[in-house]
Formats: C-alpha cells, structure tokens, sequence
C-alpha cells in the first residue's frame, strides 16, 4: 500500500499523553518513571503506562477507566497556559483553509498571543515552513514560548520581542495573520512583507475593528476582501433523543481576509455593484424562510 | 532571518492562475500561450502574463481591472468540477484542526466524493503524508481524480475503486474520514486501518445519520465521541454600515468525531452524568440572553 | 388624540414591582406595607414605594439604586416557578406572529406545563379569547395555576387535568398548541377541536419529535406545515468596542406549524418537486458565502 | 366549556383568503363574485368558494388542489406592499412578547415604513388599544395605509405625517418603537411621550446603530438596556432524512430593547461590572464546545 511512515504509537518517558476519561474529564501530563497523577476520579500511576500503546485503557485507583490518547494540537491548544484569549479550532481551521497554508508556507504573524495560533499554523506548514512571530509583551512572549515547547512545535517558531509598526524584516511571506486591537495600523508594513498574491488575515474581536481594517485594506493595496464569523454548536447525538446542546459559544472573534495585490493609481475597492446584487435579492422574493 | 525557500511569485505556462475581478467575478485557468480568455468583462489575454508576478494587476479589453492571484486549495476546491455535494473550506479547516492532521499524517478516506477533502487534506499531510481514498462510482473517482491533477495533488492520493465493507487494507491510519449515507456500516472496519488513538470523523448531512452512527461508534471502541455542526456569516464591513449579509448558508453537514480507543469488556460510553449536568445547568439560571 | 385609556402608573397595594438594578440584578416581588426586601444589595423598604409611580427610583440601606418597574408577561415567565423547562419569549413571541394569535382568539393548549405558554398567550387572546388547556400531571397544573394568578391570567385560562388521548371537549378553536412528549399521538384529537384552516403549533425538543409529527401531520388532514428553530444572541453594544456576547442560548425547541384543511382521498403532502427545488439550487452555484 | 364567541369559518363576499397550494405556491386575494384567479397552476373560479368554509379544498381548472385559508397577520405582512424593509415575522414576535405588548397597549411608532410592524401590533393591541405611527415620508404613510385597510387593522392605527424630531402629541404610552435610520436623534422625544417604566424599541440593521443608540439611551434616562438579534432556520423533516435546509436568511436587524426610568443626577448606566463577569468566565474554563 504505498510508502508510509511507521506509527510510533507506544508511549514514551518525556512525551505527553492525554488522559482521557470523558470530554469534560481529561487531562494533559507529560509521562515520567515514578510519577503518580492525582485526580478527583482516582490517582493513576504515570509511570506504569510507559510502553503502553495509544488508545489502551488502564483503571485508576477508583476503578474509573482512562483511556491514554496521543495529544493532537488541538488538545496542546486547549490545554494551553494563557493571559490572553486563544484563536479558537473553529477559526484556526478556517484560516488555514481560506489562506492556502501548507507544508512549505511562510508566514508571518503579529500578535503572538498565547501562540495557539503559531501552534497550529506550525503543525501544518513544518517541516519546510516557518512562523515569524512579532510581539511586544514580553510576558505573552514567555508564554508562548513555553506553549510552543510543550507542542514540540518551538523549532518552527521564531518570536520577536519587537514592534512591527518600525518594519518588519520578513519578505516574500506566504501568509500573514494579524491578532492585535488595532490591525488597521500595520497593514503597509504587512504589505511589504507578503509576495504578491499574498494572503492576509486579521481576527478582530469587535464589529470597529473590522469596519476600520477592511476600509485600510482597501486603501493599502489588498483585493478579495471578506469579513465572516464562524459558530459552532455541539449536537447531542443520542438513539431517540438528538437535539442541539443547550449551550454554544456566542462569539469568538471575526476574521477579516485579503489578498496582497498591485497598488494601481485609481482607487480599487469591491465594486459598490457586489453589495447592491445581494441588497435586490431580498429574502421575502425568494422566500428562503419565513 | 533564517533558512526558507525562494517564493516562486511568477506566473509559468501551464501552472495555474486565478483571474480576479470581485469575489463573484473570478475564474480559475491554465496558462498558456496564445490562449485569450473570454468574460463576459471583455477578453484577456493570457500568454501576455505569463512572467508576470502574481499579485499583478491586467485589463481586459474593456478596461476592466483584473488581479492575477496564485490559486489557493481553497480556490480549486470552490472551483472544482463535481456530481455531488463537496465539503465545505468551514468543515474542511475544522476537520484538520480537530484531528491533527499534519504532515506525515497517514489518512484513510472512505467515499471519495468530488475529492474535495481529499484535495484539502493532502495539502495539509505533503509531502511524507498520504491519503488512501476509496469509493465504488466510477464516475466520482474519475472527477476526483481530475480535481486532484489540477490542484496538484494527484501524488498524494491513492484512489482505490473498492468497496470497503469488504475489508480495508490499510493500517496504523493516523486519521479516518468517512463521507457515505451510511457511515455506520464501515466503523469496524476503519477501527481496524487506525492506529491506537486514531482519529475518526464522518459526515452526515442528516440528524439520524448523526444518531446512528454516534450510537454505532458507542459500541465499536471509540471514545471521546462529539458531533457538531458548523455554521459561517459574511459581514459586510463598510464605514459606517457594519451588518451581517442578509444571506447564509443554513446547513452543509455535521461532523461526528470520535477516536480508537482500547475494546473493554463492559460497554463504555460518555456516561449520562456528563449529559445530566448540562440539563441541570438550565439556561434561565445562568441567565444567558433572554 | 383619540380615546385611550387612563395609564395607571402608580404602584399600588397587592400588585406586582420588578425591582431592577442591572438585567442580572432584579427581583419580582408583591407590594406590601411593612415589608422589607432583602437583597445583597442591601434592603428595600417596599412599604415607602407604594404611590410612587412606575419607573422612579429608591435607594437600598446601602445606597444601590433601584428602579421601580411594572413587570411585564415577560418578567413573569422568566421569574415563573417551574418544575418543567418554560417556553421562551422568542419561542412565544414566534408562535404568536405565526399563527395569528389575537384578542378574541380561542386556544387549545394540550400540555400546560409550567404555564408560560398559557400566560403568554392570554396575555394576547384577553379579553374576549380564552385559553383551554389539558395536562394529566397534577403538580404541573398546581405550578401553573399559581403562575397564571401571579401574572393576573388565571380568568383566561380554564386548566383540566385531564388526558386528551380520552377526546378534547373543545370546538372551533383558532390555535392549538403542542407541549408533550409524543406530540404525534394527539393530532386527530386536534384537528376535531380547530376550526377549518385553523393554526397549530407543537413544541419540540428534539429532532425525532419533529420527525415524527410532520409525518403524522401529513397524514392527518394537515397542510403548511413548517419546522423552524429560532436562536437569539445578546449583542454588547459599547462604543468603540461592540461585538456579540461570549455565550448564547445554543437550543430550546423546534416549533412544528400546520393548519387544519380538508381531508381528500388521496394523499397530501408537500409535493417532493419543492424540496426538489432547493436541492438544485446548490449554495456552491448561488456562491452564498464559502 | 364557558362562553366563546361563535367562530364565522365561513368565506364572505368582500374578505380575504389565501389560497394555498404549497408555501412556495399561495396567493392572497379578495373574494368577489365572478372573479377568477389566474395561477400558472390553473384558474380558480373565486365566486364559487363563497359560502365555502376555510380549511376546505378546491381545485384549478388543471386539476390542482388549493386550500382555502383563512389569513392570518402573518399572511397579510408577507405579501404586503412595500418599497422598504418589513419588519420579520421573528422579530415582531420578539417585540411583542419582551416589551409585554396585549390588548389596551397605547403604542407610539416612530417610521410607519411599511406598515408591517403596526399592523402587527394593532391586531395586539386591539380593541381596546392604539398605535400612534409617526413618518414624514408620505409615500410610505400611502402604501402603510393600504396594507393595514387590506388587513382590517386601519381603524386602530393613527398616521400622522409629522417629524418627530418637532415633538411628539403622545403621552403615556406603554410601549415605543423606532425604525428610522437615526434612532438615537429621537429618545428624548420618546422619553416624553411614555408612561413611567414604559417599553422602548429600536429596530436597527446595522452595528454603528445600536452603538450610538445604547450610547445614547444611557444618558437618556433609560434602563434594562439590551440588544439583540434573532435567527431562524428551517428544518426539512422528513421521515429517515431529517436535515436543516441549505439555506437561511443571514440577518434582518438588531433590536435595541430599554426601559424609561427616573432621570438621575449621577450617570446611570449598565454598570461595567455586569459585563466583566461575562469576560471572566471565558468559554474555555466552561468547556462548552470545542
């Protein structure tokens, strides 16, 4: 069946494993000899599930069944140490398939953050690819660091303790991603940074931030400008009784994407036309509900 | 600033290249010599771009300003030629930020499709990656495989024309994806082709595809079972004016995600206390809206 | 300006205040003289408000500033008693907008609940309306019975304990209304009791339910039927700094609509060329996002 | 079973019906003798379903079944005139069902528009109750006039082409509600013109709107300040293939909700507090979802 790599699925000394009893009862430890982990379902003796397979099952003093899962990024996210919100996996995801990320891709973030959002870009652009990273705060710098480390994801990572509105020394970017409170302000230091073509994102909290992003991006040289938001919705599936949980998440944050393109002379922007196709084809004429 | 590869911005015959005027108004071509393309914004000339730097800016011959932009993933997948429903860049990006999936990650497909995941997917997992993709319509897997050429990606992708109740010969997966009316029907069998701690997703378009196949997955060793459906809104984001866009996209399917996990004897299952708790915290309490 | 009718402002003896600090701070509660209001906010004296007019403020013991408000039906349902889930205001106010519900209206409510249906809807079919409503659980009826009297509903509504399986001793109605488990056993009941053309509405938790009663709908001399799920989200409307809210309600219920028509020999539904329809009007080619 | 009034079932000479085929295919027109409606399903002799009771079936001159329906308010709003926006079935029941809107409610409108929301509210409010509309634009105030005598409700609206901005001859209303483009340039005449504790309104499409309307409302003398924005999805239930349907409508308008209290010397205001309890408890530590 074709070349492929061999799974390395016995669990090693050093490496992290999920303990996973239930979705809301699971916890991330790094494997050590000797260790014992204490939970409020029991205490499980770390030490004994080196050479364990993934996805085997072991009891802990309770009895309670914990299953020994291979930690994804997904898992390093949500377990990360932060002083600052993460870019959640409903946006992450989107990111990278809206922007094209790959193996290979280089890209350029400002805004380090927590580095959930390094993590996972890291994951996917590695081994070929790299994140340069640009923060001011020195202690989300910290953070990040020790984030990126734990997800073995620091070697495709580098973070600047510098402020990108004085230039930004990264060139032919792939991809850039801005997470700051006020993207507007480094979008011509982003623009010289990315190749032609590039793609842009900026994950803005607030309905101000993208209202002044998109105007700057249309005055700074992007196209294909487009602000959405993503929600998510857990759904109980159970025989007889499936229905939506009773809770969601309201908001995480938009995103607000562009693509680098030529400055030309006269003003570009998305032609008036685009908005006023969609305000004529009112709802109640095409009777989409209601 | 460290090790990366030449950005490759210009535009060479035979590569692909997307035309942009507006997000409504854009076509996917190959570059060629002496190939005009015909809109219906005026003509364009195509082998004069060839050189060009993406990101450059043409006319047609009415004027009009077109954006030459590198085709992304995501361009070919909202381009693609396809008989049946694709998944959408929302599920595709949460897919991959919700198994790990990364490079190397050895994928297992069951249901080709339009090759839309498969697409996406083997962009995330190049160039030590692979995904093994089946499907028994011939017609499907003779468009996917085209899709898969444009995109690049055909290298990637091994499609078997196999139906795979009958067994799977693959192992150790790192991911399983399942796209069938009944996924339900092949959870042993992809239990069998994942690794330990494996992960699973399928995607059901209905609620009792959701049930069925959460309830089969109960009983085959999966754990850390959850479905969720994903929805997206575009804002239109102009000074001023800030609003949602009167249209959506009501529904493209849900996502059941579960993963391997060790066989015990007594049947494990997210017990009922988890569900319990949600119902006790009932929203009025909370004071959540309303 | 026409005649209306005198405003009684003034907080008079034996009737109802809201006493409102914030929206997650306030207290529905009877005016009396000589009684203190306890809140960790301080102490009301609720004796010195009576005169005062509706919208004034006091002060507690420690100063907190209190409005005086008039509650509404919608404070009423949400400070209800209850042992069962409440119908929520969007639910409510959807169901009155849909179905036509106005003075004068005659309801049949099968599944009384906690009564803020029933509430709700007297509060619009009074004074010429009245609501007939049937629950077998007697705890229930005693719980409702007290709200509705709370509210100042009671004389609209005629409570029976009493199984509707058994035959619902109700003619003409213009509005039937579902609460029950298994909506789908009642319909015939139901449609003996509506008038020709009259407006039904079941109240679904789950998707099964929904399944179910449109089917049984379509069998049982219903047309119009429609399935809806409404969602609401608060919006933090600050400026500078506006967004939605963090957390949302993610479900309540399905609501079912339907009305009684003729029944004809042969079989009535919704003609599958509808549904067709959609189905070719794929979002991919109408490029509605994504 | 108590006094009901006798329900007139019957189709009159001079009254509305919907004749219903399916909810893509129905029609409302008014019932003369020798009249025929022309459908691209057939023609449908109008002067024969005098005397007919609604809910009965007829068929077209090609043999198509329509049901004759009584309209409802519902109804009569969604193939109203119009050359603005109408307020939607799913926000006016929100209004009415939060601002406690029955049978007596004064109702002072500010942008008549359509007509919409005041033929909703005076089929509320009626008999005993009135809706004052203000609008300056006398094109609106013809065609709202038109659809609230086509839907009977004429006699409880009062029109006054008058800028409110001037003052307002209404006092003591229960409720008000505001659909103009700039509602925060009216609070002060609003305030004025209702009772104590009375309900407010805005009707907003945009984000800037409900920012400077909550602004501006906090330092007007209003309370239990909230914004909302109400979704709906319909879901295709059918037996075996129970999905929500591909598409929905994206957004219609926020609604700014307040409460008229006692002016204060100190500013007033939703203390910051309320709101940095929201930010604390962040989603992740709640596990709810991803």
């Amino acid at each position: 069946m074709g070349n492929y790599p061999l799974a390395l699925t016995k669990i090693q000394e050093s490496s992290y494993v999920l303990l996973f009893h239930t979705p809301r009862k699971k916890w991330l430890t790094k494997v050590a000899s000797d260790k014992k982990f204490h939970t409020h379902l029991g205490i499980i003796d770390v030490s004994s599930i080196i050479g364990m397979e993934y996805g085997s099952a072991v009891r802990t003093t309770e009895g309670k069944v914990i299953f020994l899962m291979e930690p994804t990024i997904h898992d390093f996210i949500m377990k990360s140490e932060r002083k600052t919100q993460i870019v959640y996996p409903k946006d992450l995801g989107y990111i990278a398939a809206r922007t094209g990320l790959k193996n290979g891709s280089k890209v350029l973030e400002i805004g380090t953050g927590s580095g959930a959002l390094a993590t996972f870009m890291a994951s996917i652009v590695k081994p070929e690819g790299h994140i340069y990273s640009f923060d001011v705060n020195s202690e989300f710098v910290e953070i990040a660091k020790r984030n990126l480390e734990k997800a073995g994801m620091d070697k495709y990572v580098t973070i600047l303790q510098h402020d990108p509105h004085q230039g930004i020394d990264v060139h032919d970017a792939d991809v850039a991603t801005v997470d700051l409170g006020d993207p507007w302000t480094v979008l011509d230091q982003v623009y010289d940074a990315l190749k032609g073509g590039g793609a842009f994102v900026a994950i803005c909290p607030t309905m101000n931030q993208i209202e002044k992003t998109a105007a700057q991006l249309r005055k700074s040289g992007y196209a294909d400008i487009a602000c959405v938001e993503l929600m998510i919705r857990e759904m109980e599936a159970r025989e007889g009784m499936t229905r939506p949980s009773m809770r969601m998440i309201g908001h995480t944050a938009y995103l607000v994407f562009a693509r680098k393109v030529e400055k030309l002379q006269e003003r570009i922007y998305q032609p008036a036309g685009e908005e006023g196709e969609e305000e004529k084809e009112e709802i109640e004429n095409k009777e989409v509900s209601e």
